[in-house]
């Protein structure tokens, strides 16, 4: 039951009225992508994405990611017009501070927002995640005559996402795995900011998909609503391939002298062109006044009820059928943890602690998986091409790759950025916690991802191993120096450095507790030496930072984290022959420490008087703001050698840390 | 005059049987990948790749980029065979402290080696800097009859930098360049570190390729040197686009038991092993033994010798005909500015401070661009796309785009971390200063390549425009928050955030003169009023902190840094009014106030006992390292809305400076 022609027409030009004046009431935007795509949302919106706007969070509903975030009146025109929570009043206080309509789409302030976008090429790769994640819960959930689990995901992208690497990574990914329910509309627009694109984007952009296994559909003409209506319904039947769909259009389209121009990307049109506009696409309205025909020819309210409705009838058969699997199913997209979960995390906490193996931290990390694993089943692992090293599989956990969905271990290959963006997209789908390995140093490749994260506040755990120089003969390549304090700058991202099996639990078991935020593991190669602690101190862990060995009128103190803690608590014992006792401080997450009250922090670092100094494997001025003294760290890149050489070169080394206390109390006294 | 055929053989195997032994010998490293690639170099090496062993750093010499860097030892075997000064016995100290023969191949430890690789992607990126730097610098000085810029760049890469986004970044770039000197050959062996990779990698190379606009030559038989040969030699005769040679081969060739799987990959392959691929492949020579005629088959000092005096002699030619310009392309390669250069310097930075402009810092680098760059013809500007934004050109200097190399201005596209690693490549490569523009957020897209030309000490200068929450209305995903801080602790890297337009001229005089290491310019989007100084202050400035506005008995110092300054500068007025004198220090560059001498840093922070107060658009704890008792800064993500009610909603006001100030004094009191 599509709207007749002419109505067709005006739901374009409403999206395109509502785009220009409200970016001309911020004086601040980007009007030219909504106007150019008004007809592509249309076709989309109008007739085929399935969303009921009086509950965003219906778990099988459609997504929709907008790649190309500038755009974001359109998606705030749209959300308002197909009856979201979002008013005319919000769209007039577009990009105004504490508004539901910020400059780019924010998941969490703007009800219909499925994720972040405007770091161009992400929000692709976020949409591949959740593609990933609707086939990993159908297969898991799905059962004949019961398609419980059945959505698609729609992408907007433009110009800007398809020069971005990371697109690479998503549509190989999107290829590889068969993501028949993703559906990709490109906004073939042929402008970017500098201008048109021939000079530096000439890309076939058609046989690139088909190289990574796409259906492509088009050129369609991207302002032709019944082109693409038909493009739509030929990519849903797409059996085995995700599909592209190249939409031609113009850039600021019916603006007569911004359409097909830079400028109409990222300024307002002026009062004068608006009126202009106006006239030319027939749309005599006042700004922000919408008519009631064309209002009601958006509102998805009646249609997005019923088709919910159709679907919490199938959930109830559903139920009937497979009580325990719906029962699960539930589970799993509220995320709840399953019961008596927390005894499960207990159990292998202790048990690695009673172990007390001299393990390294990524193969603790290991053991903690496959203890945590079984029982948690929407965790989904994965590595960028380096399960072996990472340890980021567990015993029976299969692999998810080319098409198979019955894994919970994803070979996302050499695609760091891909996997951390995708990561982002099954999290945000729901019903998963994902976690990821490669190297420490290779987070510099993912590094937006994890701060998208962190912004979205998602959970997604990083596993980075050979976690510093101790990583030995590959070299300062492969060595992260600056690579923990630069990860702990980034807001509301939980970074762990755990310094023995113990800790390396602790901190697997709090990441998992983290429901609205990421976490970073940063995991030895080496093997590190397990320490001894009551169960208190176990405990104690959890707050990021403790007193692991405390010693009577100690004269110091020393802070360490990750594969240094060792290195302390020997230091400390050669200082306890020298007759001066030191306390240790283990510091495996200084990010959960700063979130301690105020008591807990003075009784960890003690005595402001008391000199401290910091032990790690990484830029030394980061213990300057716990008040260290002096501190051992790398400052400089590392070097190619057997790892005890290179830490030797370093000169971190219990007997270089005993000579600094030394030193430093001597000139003191 | 190639080899004949057992000859050819024992070449290939001489790199294979160097390969496993040093790994052997190492117990560390990656046998697989030179065993597998050979023949390759059988073929590139022996029959096509014009360098000098007795001088590496001829300028027309071909360049030779191993992008899959962790074949290390295929290239430290044919620097040795090659004649190169790199001995057995470093061969031998491969992988160990010191050594000349590192884990992944280092510029500047091996004569020989063209750039650092290793972070998969980034030396195809590299080469394509490379190859651009040749067609500028071949536009700019060649002339009829003297083709004195003449010479090609080959790559190697495996399927790990194919899947990198940035290789996608690269191909683009190459292909809309039309890089036709440039040939890549890709080890196509189908295995990466998990496994055989069509489960993660499914991509049709050939047809991506040619979307991207390459010449695309194969599958070629990768164990076939002839085939190979015919394919180099077709490539080289491309006279509009890139080459891809995809030559098919089998990981680990040789070994019977490992070839064509992953473990030969990364572990040595054992002594057994080895015992039984050197009865597979015929080479019964003991480790590090290489038979004389094969030594002499692979030397290459005669034929590079006669090559690089083919070119001298051309250049003398040259040097008769455009006298002028060949001064100036010695000029060029020697890397020396041009003479008075420093006076243009000099008056640039004068002119900005007479004039004392309120203005963007942006807008002021665009000025002493238009100042510096017609003086200083090797500064190759560019931008990700944000030309408008960055303000990275400037007048005159033209557009590098779609095969056209008369410009000095690249538009690269939406590629931040292409952009960074080609102009890693062209700073690799000679004759050329890079410098390239997107906003501050994006550098986490290009990091690892901003690392990368730290550790390799090239001079390349990042321009970071929109560099906070000032940027204002396209909110937390645009606004940087602790990029400033990150960036100042990838080791070797300048970072500057000047306070107005003199600082702003100051900081790029100071990225000029630094041969050696990279620098980051961040700068603001809004508007910052001109501070009045001194000529020494001018000069202190270069010193990264100097102090810009003192009081007699000083209670307390002010350190700011860019858009802070002049808040930093009322505050101080405000406080003058309350009876409380302050200094302010300006801290352009942290970076490189870290590297004066002790003497200059306690004369600008002053006396230890006077509180410290840090103000700047960003994580507040950085200013802990310079014992600041407080700091107004930004420490959770940004907020989209007017730039001015951003700063207010974070509390960076002058009024709010103030009150931290006194606050503090009074409980000091």
């Amino acid at each position: 039951m599509n709207a007749p022609l002419n109505l067709t027409t005006d739901m374009a030009n409403a999206l395109r009225a509502l785009a220009m004046d409200a970016v001309q009431k911020a004086n601040s935007g980007h009007p030219g992508a909504p106007m150019g795509m008004a007809e592509m949302a249309v076709a989309l919106w109008g007739r085929h994405l399935r969303v009921n706007p009086a509950d965003p969070g219906w778990p099988d509903r459609d997504r929709f990611v907008l790649s190309n975030g500038h755009a974001s009146m359109l998606l705030y025109a749209l959300l308002h017009l197909s009856g979201h929570a979002l008013s005319m009043d919000d769209l007039k206080a577009f990009r105004q501070l504490h508004s539901r309509t910020p400059g780019h789409p924010e998941i969490g302030i703007t009800p219909g927002v499925e994720t972040t976008t405007g770091p161009l090429g992400q929000g692709l790769a976020n949409a591949v995640g959740m593609a990933l994640a609707e086939k990993l819960l159908a297969q898991a959930f799905n059962r004949p005559g019961h398609d419980i689990v059945d959505h698609r995901t729609y992408v907007f992208m433009g110009d800007g996402c398809l020069m971005e690497g990371i697109s690479q990574e998503a549509i190989s990914l999107a290829g590889v795995w068969g993501l028949n329910k993703l559906i990709a509309l490109y906004d073939d627009n042929g402008i970017s900011i500098d201008g048109p694109v021939q000079g530096w984007f000439a890309d076939d952009t058609a046989l690139r998909f088909k190289a990574c296994g796409w259906n492509v559909i088009g050129t369609v003409d991207g302002h032709d609503v019944a082109a693409l209506d038909a493009a739509i319904t030929q990519a849903r039947s797409s059996s085995e391939r995700p599909t592209l769909i190249i939409c031609k259009t113009r850039i600021g389209q019916g603006s007569p002298k911004r359409a097909n121009t830079a400028k109409a990307h990222g300024e307002p049109l002026g009062a004068e062109e608006i009126a202009a506009t106006r006239a030319a696409i027939g749309w005599p309205h006042a700004p922000f006044e919408i008519p009631e025909t064309v209002r009601n020819a958006w509102d998805l309210r009646t249609r997005g009820a019923a088709q919910q409705r159709d679907w919490t009838a199938r959930l109830a058969d559903y139920r009937v059928a497979h009580p325990a699997l719906a029962e699960e199913l539930e589970r799993r997209l509220s995320g709840r943890r399953p019961i008596h979960f927390e005894d499960v995390v207990f159990k292998a906490i202790t048990d690695v602690a009673l172990k007390g193996e001299t393990v390294a931290s990524r193969k603790a990390s290991q053991q903690v998986l496959a203890a945590l694993g079984p029982a948690l089943p929407e965790l989904i692992g994965g590595s960028a091409d380096l399960t072996g090293s990472n340890l980021t599989d567990f015993p029976g956990c299969g692999a998810v790759k080319g098409g198979s969905f019955e894994g919970r271990h994803v070979h996302y290959g050499v695609r760091e950025f891909g996997m951390a963006a995708a990561m982002n997209g099954m999290a945000l789908h729901g019903g998963f916690i994902p976690y990821g390995g490669t190297f420490l140093t290779f987070s510099d490749y993912s590094r937006n991802a994890i701060r998208m994260a962190a912004l979205m506040k998602q959970q997604v755990i990083h596993v980075f191993t050979h976690d510093s120089i101790g990583l030995g003969e590959d070299g300062p390549t492969h060595q992260p120096v600056e690579h923990a304090a630069s990860l702990r700058l980034i807001p509301h991202l939980d970074v762990w450095r755990p310094g023995d099996a113990t800790e390396t639990a602790v901190a697997w078991a709090h990441a998992l507790g983290q429901r609205d935020r990421p976490s970073a593991l940063l995991l030895s190669r080496q093997n590190l030496p397990a320490q001894t602690r009551t169960p208190e101190q176990v405990a104690e862990a959890h707050r990021g930072a403790y007193v692991l060995s405390d010693r009577a009128a100690a004269r110091a103190v020393l802070i360490a984290s990750g594969s240094e803690l060792g290195l302390a608590m020997t230091a400390q014992q050669h200082l306890d022959a020298l007759g001066v006792p030191v306390r240790v401080v283990s510091m495996p997450s200084s990010s959960v420490f700063d979130r301690q009250d105020a008591r807990w922090q003075q009784a960890v670092l003690g005595d402001a008087r008391l000199p401290r100094f910091g032990v790690e494997a990484g830029i030394s001025r980061f213990w300057r703001q716990y008040g260290c003294v002096d501190a051992l760290g790398v400052d400089s890149f590392g070097e190619s050698g057997p790892g005890p050489s290179v830490y030797a070169h370093f000169g971190l080394t219990v007997e270089a840390l005993v000579a600094r206390v030394q030193a430093w109390l001597t000139a003191a006294a």
